[in-house]
């Protein structure tokens, strides 16, 4: 399995995944890109996001594509009982390097924990499920509960603003990651596994309190009000070049902060509304949020009369925290962390045909080298090599599993 | 420390976070909540995160409160060289049970791991950067350059649109974590530490590309357009009730298509509309987002007959997928969810004196208890212990770092 591996910290590990959408399925992802062995079984056909959008020019979803690169892949009937023994056998599966389970299948299921134990005492489930109280969820219908859509979007949008980027399911999917480490941690020093189960909510209402905005509403009994692209409690917003472009310029410590007075020429402007202000911008954070009008008409003034070009130069190395706005497309023809200069990118062909720029692990290793990022297997690609390598089966034996149309290969 | 836990599973790992900000702390609260002795250092005073709103009416940061719950809190003059040689002391220290370094400092400063290793040969650093081209930057000074802001936001926003969740700073944080357990797991099979870095940048271009938004643009030539709240490529939006209020709905799979369906009474209409326009919207998950502007017109007109009490009561116990938008404050009054009706949070009284609602770690390990979350302690409140615990200073000694001021207790 080499060639799958992005880093080779989990070699002799093995995953095996029966899920599918973001959350779980990047969980399994991200211990493949960390050197274990991450089996994926889905029914024949594919899951219900086997054709998930953007599709590929040929039908392929990237979507699928990208969120399973260098997984083994297991095509089996699950509507039958021998096909559900199957993938209740790969996940039970004897070995010290097995006995782990990442699902987003239901509790009370065949894949049920209980059942699951009685063929192997050691396992560890980890199970992503949509709401706390047992009903289904996705990223879209926990985030309308959070407050977030009322806090995003311009000051005057009507309604709700949705996130486009799926938090929920990327927060959910690194804490399914956690949960199972902390799990495997566990059960080599007490020889015991277990069941975590990771509801979508639980991780969103969760990181609300993290992030103190439900002290701030209990406390004070009432919503902050939306602040468009100004962030809260700080200096930060977008503002327009010269030649027509956007910028991020952020302040959040006292170094940033009079870089960019400096960088941008403005420090007679800023004492001088210091003092009719009576405020201390440097030294006091939530001043620069709470007289943002003044400091926001400064700034956009003087950014007005630069170019993206000028502000890069003034901006060079210095502390100021700044970001151009690009689209993906512009990302991708510009920014030089998006190209394969970045060692966290290759370009890999994929199962659609198509080559595009891969990702790796976020994370970078310093003292091991990176291996370029595997492609997603084509849906079936692994189904005698895993039936072999891991149930044992015959040649003979797998092939009467096919004459039955109980499993599929690519 | 048991007082301090959530789950007791990690207990015996002893890791020092010297950080500020969400993505670190995230990263040190997260082994809080699983049972490790987190050990946050801070400059006297507090770091740069210190006063970071939301406050409480005392002045207290709840951000800081939320991020910081149940670590044990150093303060020491970090801008002397012997305050300096604390810190780096505390990170080194003997024991099998340390040897775990979470980081934002810079990685070429008195904190870079080379340093560090000199002192102890199996430390491991997980170090979050912002940029992985070396510049600083924060959350929204990367998300800008993600293309999202050009995705968010309804579909006539003149420009970017921020997100508010902040949600690379927790995603880093997260897999921050992740990076240090498997680094943990290979230490203890190999005897050796490793610095493991993790750039803000990366994390959010590697998310870009694992969701299929960089091959989709790379193949096509062009960006996405704007949905506004529409999901891409299925049935998801929000939709107003005949008393005012919003409702998200969704539906990812061919089951929760139908129960919409059939829920709303629209069985009819629908199957009408599919013959029209030659679509199987059940069968074909793009399909409902093709024809998104037929189907969000007749769902439109039926949802904006019904009440939200007549929609739950359509919906309950049946597969929709739905969610009632609120704000934090309507989620805090009327979402069970969040609540001490769920295990996840207990009401806990802080150090600014509020007490509110907290929330532990969002997985919930079957087999376990879980023990109510712990309250942020006051900066320093352990100053004299942690000095006397890990560092085997007697009390004449920290007595003499008070009287220099090298120290400071709550």
């Amino acid at each position: 399995m080499t060639e799958l591996e992005v880093y080779n910290l989990l070699s002799g590990m093995r995953i095996v995944e029966g899920a599918s959408f973001i959350a779980a399925p990047l969980c399994g992802l991200t211990f493949v890109q960390l050197g274990a062995d991450v089996i994926r079984f889905d029914p024949i056909g594919g899951g219900p996001d086997f054709g998930r959008w953007p599709l590929s020019p040929s039908g392929t979803s990237f979507y699928w594509e990208g969120l399973n690169k260098g997984k083994r892949s297991i095509a089996i009937d699950l509507a039958r009982p021998e096909g559900r023994e199957l993938a209740v056998a790969l996940i039970t599966a004897a070995g010290e390097s097995g006995g782990n389970f990442v699902t987003n299948y239901p509790a009370d299921g065949f894949l049920a924990h209980e059942r699951l134990v009685a063929r192997r005492a050691d396992l560890i489930t980890v199970r992503v499920t949509g709401s706390s109280d047992g009903r289904n969820a996705v990223d879209y219908t926990v985030n309308c509960a959070t407050g977030y859509p009322y806090l995003t979007g311009p000051q005057d949008a009507a309604g709700p603003v949705n996130h486009v980027m799926p938090a929920w399911d990327v927060t959910t999917g690194l804490t399914a990651a956690v949960s199972l480490l902390v799990a495997d941690r566990e059960r080599r020093r007490t020889g015991k596994g277990c069941e975590i189960r990771v509801p979508l909510s639980d991780v969103a209402f969760a990181m609300l309190g993290n992030l103190g905005h439900v002290a701030e509403v209990q406390t004070s009994g009432h919503d902050r009000p939306r602040y468009g692209n100004a962030v809260f409690g700080t200096f930060g917003r977008d503002f327009s070049t010269a030649d027509g472009r956007r910028v991020m310029l952020v302040a959040v410590t006292r170094r940033q902060w009079t870089a960019l007075v400096d960088a941008l020429g403005l420090k007679k402007d800023v004492a001088r509304l210091e003092q009719n202000l009576g405020a201390d911008f440097a030294g006091d954070e939530g001043a620069r949020f709470t007289h943002r009008t003044a400091l926001f008409a400064l700034i956009d003034a003087r950014v007005g009369t630069l170019t993206m070009a000028e502000l890069a130069k003034r901006f060079d190395n210095t502390a100021v925290c700044w970001g151009e706005y690009r689209t993906v497309l512009g990302a991708l023809r510009n920014d030089a962390r998006l190209s394969e200069a970045n060692p966290l990118f290759a370009s890999v062909r994929h199962a659609s045909g198509d080559t595009y720029l891969t990702p790796g692990f976020p994370g970078s290793v310093m003292s091991e080298e990176r291996r370029a990022p595997p492609a997603a297997p084509p849906l079936g690609a692994h189904t005698d090599e895993v039936l072999a390598d891991v149930l044992k089966l015959s040649a003979a034996e797998i092939g009467t599993l096919h004459d039955a149309g109980m499993v599929a290969s690519a």
